[in-house]
């Protein structure tokens, strides 16, 4: 299929290698001359406008939009949906917060333009791989795509078959889903990665608490010294645990036990949040995912005013306050 | 009555002063002579060792032991254990293990003599305004020392009587029970102390939402600037949230808006710890008394080793690793 | 002063007969025939309509909306802005989300009309003591109504005087604040209830520990019945944890220490989601806030999907699976 | 080598069978009869007692013992410790509680005999693919009993090495660890299954998340019926989260996606509390793996008293009771 893929940074520019691997025609537009530069050597065609990308496609138009979240993809979309026409269909395969998508297919709708999100795991590793994605967005128009999104997902590869699947739709085990309406991608994405903090906060706290049993807040008999790189390798081997993040805490800690590089400041993107948010607006208790978020935050922190607080009250209770009566 | 008092520090000796003041008669005993001398001159009994001081007692015998929980209490709860003879009452007033209470219980019965427990709350105050007290151990002895406890409660005082109370035992309303078996009264004790915590970290989270109100992580339409000492002083009047913990956030925040003289390391003491060991080993879904106690320990460190692996793993992600097969 | 009263609901007539007891005239209305005219028996001025109000009142009119938050108020408030004229002011007394405040308030500038929210606390005990108010909006409207909230509030009363405090602002201690810009008022508010929240969790799970320690889930011999009514009584006896949600809880237990006519189903109101919001906003860890409101979302279900999930990886582990490879 | 295994139940058999065909020599005991027939069946020695095994082994003997934690194993320890010779090794293959394993280890070196405890993972699947091993205990029998652990291991398997190893110790890779000395083993493993506990609760939350998108609790437009079975198994894909527990969550909804068959009543065993007293002993702030502990907890109750208090309070506002003066 040609579609045209807006925003060549390093997941759009290997998203838009994968199409053309693939068979797929890519018009490809960037702000960056030099990255449509470079595409363009590669053999797609360049554009040096979204105006001079819709007209080197043909109706329905495929717009790719693979840009940061927020303003540059809110701004793309407005733009696009005064320059396509009825039947166009709006991909954004960035990190949008779903009800955003949803805001947006329904202003598309109002110009019989069709949008679709798709919340897209697999980073650097995708070109070579496949990326691993969330669909969203109306029936017709996700078949319509299914030879591109076909392409650029893994395919069954070499993981074992989860027993007792009889779905009729293979997508999922060839690497991507039509999860449902506008905003069922980026929704179940975020859910991922709302898991994704929960897991490494489990792994986080645990190897805390082996690291810890050697610290002298403990008597002297009661401490041992554990070698963690060791025991990330061995919990690897069939045990319940073993994940993609435990692999990934076995290499750092084969690299160093001490973990020396790294200061502890742990950013969180706002997938953490949104899906909070979710839960609350869902009544759903979520006491682990929002924990690990907060860990996050209280990592950023030297101290917080309510620990100050914390101070202050017990201070308070050493005899220069007064009772209540 | 006529009793020992064992450690002559803030709590015992005001507890020696307050009872003399009723009445009571307090042979006293520290290892410092000079703690011992202060309180013969406003005309106790001294004893320079226990067995001096048994000397000094008649039969049954009352030992009130009121030192640091863990090894000074337990030596002479030992000790004493080898001086007393049947029948005499051993009482530990301080805030020791309800488990080491059970044992010590026992192993005092097997020698017909009484163990009693006391969680102690008022601290300073309580030479003026008398002790709250929750009391373990057994009945008969209990009720016979209840002169004692009589004496070193606040009374009724002025505070509003409880609606609908119609218990024949007025002993709460004045400021002491009988919790239940020896334990019981360091049992009830713990719990509070696990409940203060919670109600705490609960001030200090509301806090710090409406100090950080003003940061400069929001958008600077959306920011307020607060100011915390008039928004602590107005909960105490008549809202739902007033309690003794927030007249003491009204007076720090008086005193200092920013509580710029605390730095936010906050300790805790055992009775956390084993109010969460209790819960665990009830099933009891405790949550925020948890959360309390953690905050706490966060509060002491520069950065947990399960914050540098959430970055190491995240960085793991950036493409420098290998993706599980 | 003169105003008009929108909303004779518990709340809404209590305070329009507070302020006639203190000298103040009220337009009174609501959809309620009814509610009008049992206030107009009491001397007040019935209105008809919103316009009818209006036009019994004098400019700059003060509208007082009491009216239940979401769509009553917010219809109300946009009508009242196309009746009022510029220099009018609109109070809303109910429990707006903050952020609803804010986009009133620039509505209205735009018309040259005021806009004051406010944080009310007090309930049905309002009318003989008086409403704890956090009030947000411009300083000069707020000030120039300053007698309505000096009668409303409760004044000094005979709490003791917070040691420290040399404000020369004593209108927090007569019982309210000028909180800030709209949406200031109840966005103390809001963190107020989300305060509640962990104090009400602090209690519960430590009066369950204490309920929990009669039962056969512990070895018989660690067991203890203790009784709760004495407990949360002395507590109220000069304890670190005396607050006017413990006289409840002693109220409650002293009814029935089985509190067997609550089923054990919690509610929960938007402010304790929302200050959530504002701690993710802000980025401030707010463990025992969240877990508090979360205790009551589990509270009303029976079981979650997630607990069958996890019943489901256990009997996975059982040996009917395969291992990954 | 040769060695006696004391129970064999499907954990206990399938170490002897994995033995026996690694070269090993098993003598073999249980107190059922039926039991010890079965293996004699397959060749391996029988015994009538723990004296007739150890009358069947020569000095040094090794004892493996594989029987429930608790009391079964606590008595064989004991009872082996009569029984046994200097230089005599007893190995605790069990869930116990790392600090009996401290305290076993004295009482037996006291007798100059060695004690070593792992803590094993693998289940009914070891038998084919091994065992994963974390062990406890002295070097010299660690080192001495290496080609029983050698052929109890998996080996490496076809699992992807770990990128940056250059540990001169390759036992982690092949599938077992000397973790330190006596209990280092059943503490590696405690935490292991603290870990467990925080993950699946993780995946419990987000597919809660998932699954409550569809309620009815949400307004009608923003309710989405996501297809749980699918999102499961695209993220076994490429995705951050993929790993074991996922593996096992995607069968188990690919076999009914409403888990109808289960009640969502979830038990725990000993280590997540364990694990949670340990992170308490260390002052390590454990937020996740507590909330998944305390989650399981309150998934087996119908209500908490807690909860009752707090409608009890609730009920307290609505104007019944006496404010605080």
């Amino acid at each position: 299929m040609r579609l045209g893929i807006i925003g060549l940074g390093r997941m759009g520019g290997n998203i838009a290698r994968r199409l053309v691997r693939g068979g797929h025609e890519c018009v490809v537009y960037d702000r960056s001359e030099k990255a449509v530069a470079a595409l363009a050597k590669e053999g797609m065609t360049p554009a040096t406008s979204l105006e001079d990308m819709a007209a080197k496609l043909d109706g329905p138009r495929i717009f790719w939009v693979m840009l940061p979240a927020g303003a540059p993809t809110e701004q793309t979309v407005t733009d696009l949906s005064g320059i396509g026409q009825a039947g166009d269909v709006i991909i954004d395969a960035g990190n949008t917060y779903y009800k955003d998508d949803m805001r947006r297919a329904k202003m598309l709708g109002e110009k019989n333009m069709h949008y679709i999100d798709i919340g897209t795991s697999g980073g650097v590793w995708g070109l070579e791989r496949g990326y691993c994605m969330m669909i969203g967005g109306p029936k017709e128009q996700v078949d319509l795509l299914d030879p591109i999104f076909d392409t650029l997902a893994p395919g069954y590869g070499d993981i074992v078959r989860t027993h007792g699947r009889d779905e009729p739709d293979d997508r999922a085990e060839r690497g991507y889903i039509h999860a449902g309406p506008a905003g069922a991608g980026h929704f179940v994405k975020m859910v991922h990665n709302g898991i994704e903090y929960g897991m490494m906060q489990a792994y986080a706290e645990g190897f805390d608490i082996l690291a810890q049993k050697a610290s002298d807040k403990l008597p002297e008999e009661e401490r041992m010294e554990l070698f963690l790189p060791d025991i990330a390798e061995v919990w690897r081997r069939g045990s319940v645990i073993s994940s993609w993040l435990l692999d990934l805490t076995a290499q750092a800690l084969a690299k160093d036990k001490e973990l020396s590089q790294f200061s502890g400041h742990v950013s969180d993107s706002g997938e953490g949040q949104w899906t909070i948010e979710a839960a609350m607006e869902e009544a759903v208790p979520a006491h682990v995912l929002t924990a690990a978020l907060y860990a996050r935050y209280r990592s950023r922190m030297d101290h917080t005013f309510g620990e100050k607080l914390l101070s202050a009250m017990r201070f308070g209770f050493g005899g220069h306050v007064e009772m209540p009566q």
